[in-house]
């Protein structure tokens, strides 16, 4: 007999992630689809070490319960890392959260009910459509100019929240200058909507470091959202969210509900993967060195990606990325990415097609294409596009 | 200036676990509050070298990305583990999931609207109370008598869900009989009510096995949430969901749903975490050894607070439990166990009041008092005991 369940009406708007799917084609393939680091940027080594001695000498802590907030020192330790001159963050501001992904997914448990409106960039990262998408909001698309989203319509658009990646965004690989980061500090103070500034990539600046995050100049109104999936690796799926700072009544009660929310998820995050991380900052690990080292990879696979795009793809246009993972490629007039992957896959390339980023319409999007240059070598990121070049001839 | 957002309305129905802020209690204090495992039951040399060859030899793996459903060889190896001559599991129902808590909150998200009827037992388990309470469901308290909850009730509760522990409930130390599980499987088949079977405490048995899972007679209909957290360690969170079994389009909707809301969630669970668990039980673990002796421990455990109870709380009532990691017990008549923790507090010992663990309001509720026997040591506990039992006259 059929089963004669109904389901939530919030899985409707659910859909799996057209990149997620790509990833799983790989025979034979180069892929440029997935944002998945190079295993050889992983301190393996030093996580061993670390792994060892945790479960030499803090087993029964590692291997435990643990606080839903995340564990005191960790946080303490984020808190300390980010902090600047312009930016104090207290660890209390700090939870630990399962990937920075469960940050989104938290704060849209939180924050929206059906309809709530939300500004999201065009295009913007499809895990944050994805994890808003069961609260079943409202998405506005939120105009912008060559310096990323538009201050001036923060305040007409009265949205529960605004979703932002303001360096070397995914896709697009835009960086917003420090006068537009001041000038949406400046529409967001004292508005009706929280600002949700997602941050995984600003670690990874090939040319100049970012501007300060727009939490600096906004504490109270900004959620901000870390990772260290690409700082350390994304397998031990450790991400935080710095939550308002302040001890206004509002403020409080985000905190706590953010940490409730947290807490009916997973009860907490992996203490044995806080503890590996606590132990390797605690036995010395060189974070900045290693960061350099990233920064040194990442940035010859960048300039190998420009390079090859210059040589196989004249005809398309693109800008070259100062950071993050993404080249964001505009085809000729008239390509269909979408409907070109195929004979992409067929000639032995896969990249994400651009539609998937967009949610509105925009008649740009069908031209555009997401291609990654964090996994491959440079050799190889040159015959995968020397690969996408023929098959787009 | 006051941040003037507004939050979800579901918030209003999400609250912090009573448990969690007692387990934050400890100077001083023997607890019997917390459902902590004994560190001296996690397997921590085993877990180690599984650790160390992980890091070793399958590094790039286990830190990277890794597929929202788990790893394909440790839903194999669950999948096996699980099955039994009158139950077959096929890999592709399994899905692992950031401790069995997860579990809990992607069934609410995929199958609950505002409003949707869920049948729970009186008392349950609260984090499955926390888990629903944002999708704002109308909780159901379901009936029960001495075998436990009525079958009688399913048809004309039309409920979207039941949840239902079987097998040494918590809090209440309850195992299903077989005939009682026949009972309900027989009354779910063909209804429109989806069954969520949460066992994390199956393995956990004292004198003889609990019965099969009502998931054996009913695959179609049943979700079924197992946890590593009990038979290795919580601090890993890694549990699994094992869903309906078959290709009706239902079924394979319900399966679809659920794995993207686990996409949306957190991506997938600690890929790390995985790795170490498959390399333990590939290098030959002996998880029947392991088990049998933690049971042992327990067990030793469990009768430790029978006796103690004898000695030191002749007032009050209790069964006996067979397995899990509970008492529940009766205090006296006028009893209130949530005015009279602060008492014990002051005498060195913590119990979870009763109140928690219903949904309804039950005229027993406010007398019960949960005790865990899984934490401290055999003397520990009889000290702990003697010390509640101290504060109660």
């Amino acid at each position: 007999m059929s089963p004669g369940w109904t389901m939530a009406r919030r899985t409707e708007r659910m859909n799996t992630s057209a990149i997620r799917e790509i990833l799983k084609i790989t025979d034979g393939i180069l892929s440029l689809a997935g944002g998945l680091p190079s295993p050889g940027a992983f301190p393996v080594q030093a996580l061993r070490q670390a792994a060892g001695q945790v479960l030499e000498h803090e087993a029964s802590a590692a291997l435990q319960y643990s606080p839903t907030e995340g564990l005191p020192a960790l946080r303490a330790w984020i808190a300390r890392r980010l902090s600047r001159p312009d930016w104090a963050v207290d660890p209390e501001q700090v939870l630990i959260t399962t990937g920075s992904q469960q940050g989104l997914d938290l704060i849209g448990k939180v924050m929206l009910d059906a309809g709530s409106p939300v500004l999201v960039e065009q295009p913007t990262y499809v895990g944050a459509l994805q994890a808003f998408a069961p609260y079943e909001p409202a998405l506005l698309p939120w105009p912008a100019d060559a310096e990323g989203p538009l201050p001036s319509v923060v305040s007409d658009a009265s949205a529960r929240l605004a979703y932002l990646v303001p360096s070397f965004q995914n896709p697009s690989g835009l960086c917003l200058g420090s006068a537009r980061r001041q000038a949406l500090a400046q529409v967001f103070e004292g508005s009706r909507t929280l600002l949700v500034e997602d941050d995984p990539y600003g670690e990874l600046w090939y040319d100049t470091p970012p501007p300060a995050p727009i939490a600096a100049q906004l504490p109270s109104q900004v959620v901000y959202l870390g990772s260290l999936s690409k700082v350390l690796a994304p397998g031990l799926r450790l991400g935080y969210m710095v939550v308002p700072a302040g001890q206004d009544a509002a403020i409080r009660l985000l905190r706590a509900k953010l940490v409730q929310a947290k807490q009916a998820a997973d009860l907490h995050t992996s203490s044995l993967g806080q503890h590996i991380v606590m132990r390797l900052m605690h036995d010395g690990f060189d974070l900045e060195a290693h960061l350099d080292a990233v920064r040194a990879r990442y940035r010859a696979q960048r300039d190998a990606m420009h390079r090859a795009l210059r040589n196989h793809m004249p005809a398309c246009q693109w800008h070259c990325p100062t950071g993050g993972m993404f080249f964001w490629v505009r085809g000729p007039q008239g390509f269909d990415s979408a409907a070109h992957l195929p004979h992409a896959v067929a000639q032995g390339v896969a990249y994400v097609p651009g539609a998937a980023f967009f949610s509105g319409s925009d008649p740009e999007a069908a031209r555009m294409l997401r291609l990654s240059f964090v996994t491959l070598s440079p050799s190889q990121i040159d015959e995968a596009v020397a690969r996408l070049g023929r098959s787009m001839r």
